[in-house]
């Protein structure tokens, strides 16, 4: 049996990594898998040759207008679409659909959250696309509905993990992620222009005030014993993929580097995407861009009696579309890791 | 009379950005400053034409070996040296000269500070060179002795200070401060290639390992009623020149926005250099390169009740030779600001 | 007496970069020259604070709307207006006033040249802001009209003048001319967004089809025996301002190295802002950021018997608004060279 | 049966690529081909963890010394050497291994070309690794030599071949090659730093003074019925990997916009990494990052009778280690394009 697949909203940077991502997955290779419509608004009519050149071996293909119509038939729909769109197409496309979401509109499980963050229509959760964290998994093997989690929520979320899980830190955290920009998508915009972003360092949204922080919180609050908080600020950063994120708390008393670095390794020890570096390396973007990899780094800062935890991620790919395609893969009972990349587009 | 100013280490990113900036300072248009002899070690018998190409005006000069007789003489000399070699050229000087080293080598007021952050013979320390903080300013006026102050401390002091001073945070400071790439200096290096730290983010030195962070502490204690700690990282990004500093700690029981508002516009409001910008905007380190301003924003996270400090310089100006012009012309008696920009390169 | 100037568009990036220059202007600083009315369109009402924070000395100051009304009155005029606004503009300003236009509506002596590569009605020309091209400088002075020229112009006739000139060459001239993407200006697009342009370079008006073509061929045709033709090609890169234009023709026969050394040497030697480099030095854009340089070198290739002329300047400051200032300095019969900057902010 | 390879010069740009893409083909996934020894010199004895963390599959490997006792015995062994070593160390490996050396030292057919460029002893020449040239992919097809060409000559041939060979132009081509930093290689330098690389361009080795000349002119050489000659200008830009290459030469007298186009389009029409683009369509190096693909447009400039080819392609892959990739493939009789990614990490 041949899978089929549509993206809606191909032509953004979400939609066009999936396909780049599909392109040389095993399964697309040995034709199992088919890559079925491609769907956008503003850009339908066009071909790929036109708006993505980077993917010359579906240069001829024409980009359809998104719709439920367009979209129906297939055994999985992508959906690269704003926040908002997502409910009512996954309705009109029903259950036999596995529907795949990398907008906002399914990842909050609290109603106050989406309302003081986002507003509008609350639609309610899905299963939450990162495996990784215990009790995710599961939910995703097999599910027809993925909500894929946002690219810091994901960096932070699987760097502070293993210190919330085993109790290392006081339940105040501080996260400076410094995000590369791609992160903004494709949309015409001023403060986006490589004038104003090229040589320049600007954090857009500080303390608490970007829409990742409740999802965040949502992640790591089931695994404290305390009520957590959260100061996030997002830093943007001249580079076009990437995010680094530094997740700063107080030690617990007694909690020492050993400790750390044994809670550390032996929480990803059995996960191919989480990869804890070596004692004293530092994670580097360029480490893991165009993969699907966290590179984390727990870093005790004995004087300050602080725990500094450093996480890189590609936000395109382990981000958005590498998170899409490793849950596409559990929902259709596939080895989790088939076409995701682990060695890097260094330098 | 004319001021007669020589330059150590003329050819690095230090040495060099000084003279950039002496260039158009109005003492030297008038001809009330000359510059003198420019000395280094490795290029010298070169030309400027040759080493300095951004600064036509001098192209002929021949740069000499750095040494006390060569530089002996002049009534300003800068110091752009490695750090270990400024005392014994210093005293060679004698008192007569206004020495300005931009080096580390006398900036801690501590030995046991210096022991473990330095190493090696500790040589004392010189008034230094942050003006703005409270008490400087009169040390500096008419001295003949200047530490300039590290470019981290600048953007972290000057960000943290008036929330220090005026009691609105906890003593536990977490500081993620990103820099562009010429803080590393004008020597070969793998790790700071173009193809190695384009594209690429990285936090080299985590929690508290970097030298810069005594220095921080040293500048805040004295401030604050309680015993301080700063943990401080500093995260290597895409750009050629700036910091974006961000300072982290939790808000004392009361305080909010308002307050916080208040005691930064005031604190600074006869500073020329430290500009806080207006409510809900942002500092951007293109809107500080080649001046030698440090903008400022305070925000109050609510949510998480932290106080989220954001400052912004270049740190090879107001980070280093802005500083240092600065300086000089306190220690010349003239007016502070003189040849020291405003109004950014941006984009 | 004191000169008062305004900008019309002045929240763009040339009108932005002219208050730049202006406020270190010696005639600025000591207060013979004033800035007046601020205008724009879409801007209109928002304070300098928010659209212009790299220029904290005129936070508080209100952008106008552009009309003849707010602009009238001045003593000077810079126009940064997209094509086609100025003739309206200028005629309403009356004779008293002195227009300093950086659009393109003044600049082509032809019309069929402007019916082929802008269309729409043709204003004529005036004075073209070039005043290192022979002849010009003597318009410019006391004029009350500018033109000021195209950045990529600007650095391809600089280059190519001296070998023109003194017959080096056959009349066939390639260019390629690498730009950041500030030349773009200041406008929502997603061809220029960070995204698309960091991490890329493109050809993107190949052979011809730029509108800089005629301008160029304009400036040397007069100095030529022959009939020139200039295929000239720009190329976008990832930096935020610099040109680096090489221009490659056939070696005359017996044309040798020494020859054309001389020759370019000898033909800028009285120039401030045409700075030929000593032989074997290549012009590097980031010697000329911030200023109003021209840096220049002419290589001969002797196996393909070729000159590859390079040079390098600021698009937006020696190719735009620098030389807005040269040309008002020389229209208010001032100092060329007052407050433009030759030292750039390297690296 | 399975085929080992190993690479020496394992750990610098070249040779970190090779693993790369090895480590996704197809014949390393199912076991048919082992990865053996990988060797340097500088880094020997450490691991693949602390110098290539960007490939953590291979994170316990440690680096040998490169000698020809620990190359032996692997089937294919790549060479990453500086130039001179490859010689000696192909001899040592004997005929039952196949070498394919990434250096120059194989490449040039004409000795006197060699002494004028290189200098030293000359080795002499191997089959040469651009398989789409006419020719070349017979002699590459079971071959146990390959000389991998350099990265501007693959961009330049491949670019201007079908102009040539249809003789639509004149002899005289004038190319203007830009290109990423990683092509300086992973040594230390002051000129490639990150403080001097970005925010400039630099044309580093004008008109015919890069030794990559000579190699351009013995691809395209053959193909024509006159005398080439070519004037090659390299210039350094602000990106970790891509070149874009501008050929520009004369039309011959009645060669029009479609001829161009038809002789391009068809001249590539059966090259699987060879993309001529739609009309009017520029090449981006983004679109071909992480790819073995060349990106290629014709532009007939019709007034100043001139064709432009622009070519673009990543400088690491199918400029280097794609090639290399591609050769290895042909010696071993298998598919030329396994493992070899078309679509692009874009943006």
């Amino acid at each position: 049996m041949t899978i089929s697949v549509a993206i809606a909203g191909a032509t953004g940077y979400a939609g066009s990594e999936i396909l780049r991502l599909l392109l040389s997955h095993p399964a697309y290779l040995c034709g199992r898998l088919r890559i079925g419509a491609l769907t956008a608004h503003s850009t339908a009519g066009k071909t790929v040759a036109e708006l993505m050149p980077h993917l010359p071996q579906l240069a001829d293909r024409v980009i359809e207008e998104t719709s439920a119509e367009n979209l129906r038939g297939h055994d999985i729909v992508f959906l690269g679409l704003p926040h908002g769109h997502s409910a009512d197409i996954a309705q009109q496309l029903g259950q036999q659909t596995t529907v795949i979401d990398c907008a906002a509109d399914f990842r909050l499980r609290s109603k106050s959250d989406w309302d003081a963050f986002y507003g509008g229509h609350y639609a309610g959760s899905w299963p939450y696309g990162i495996p990784e964290v215990p009790g995710n998994r599961e939910a995703l093997r097999c599910t027809n509905r993925v909500a894929v989690p946002g690219c810091f929520p994901t960096a932070v979320t699987l760097g502070a993990l293993p210190a919330v899980v085993h109790e290392l830190v006081e339940p105040d955290l501080s996260v400076i992620a410094i995000t590369g920009v791609s992160g903004a998508g494709k949309k015409a915009s001023v403060a986006q222009l490589g004038a104003e972003t090229m040589g320049n360092l600007k954090a857009y949204k500080p303390g608490g005030t970007h829409r990742h922080t409740p999802e965040i919180l949502q992640n790591l609050q089931p695994f404290a014993k305390e009520r957590l908080s959260v100061s996030f600020t997002p830093v943007l950063s001249p580079l076009p993929r990437g995010i680094l994120a530094s997740t700063t708390a107080g030690l617990k008393g007694g909690v020492g580097k050993r400790e750390v670095e044994t809670a550390f390794r032996d929480f990803y020890a059995q996960e191919t995407f989480c990869h804890v570096l070596p004692t004293g390396q530092q994670p580097e973007t360029q480490n893991v861009v165009g993969t699907n990899m966290v590179h984390i780094q727990a870093h005790v800062d004995e004087r300050a009696r602080r725990l500094v935890v450093t996480s890189a991620l590609d936000n395109l790919c382990k981000g958005t579309a590498g998170a899409a395609i490793q849950c596409m893969n559990l929902a259709l009972g596939w080895d989790e890791t088939l076409g995701l990349p682990q060695a890097a587009v260094a330098p």
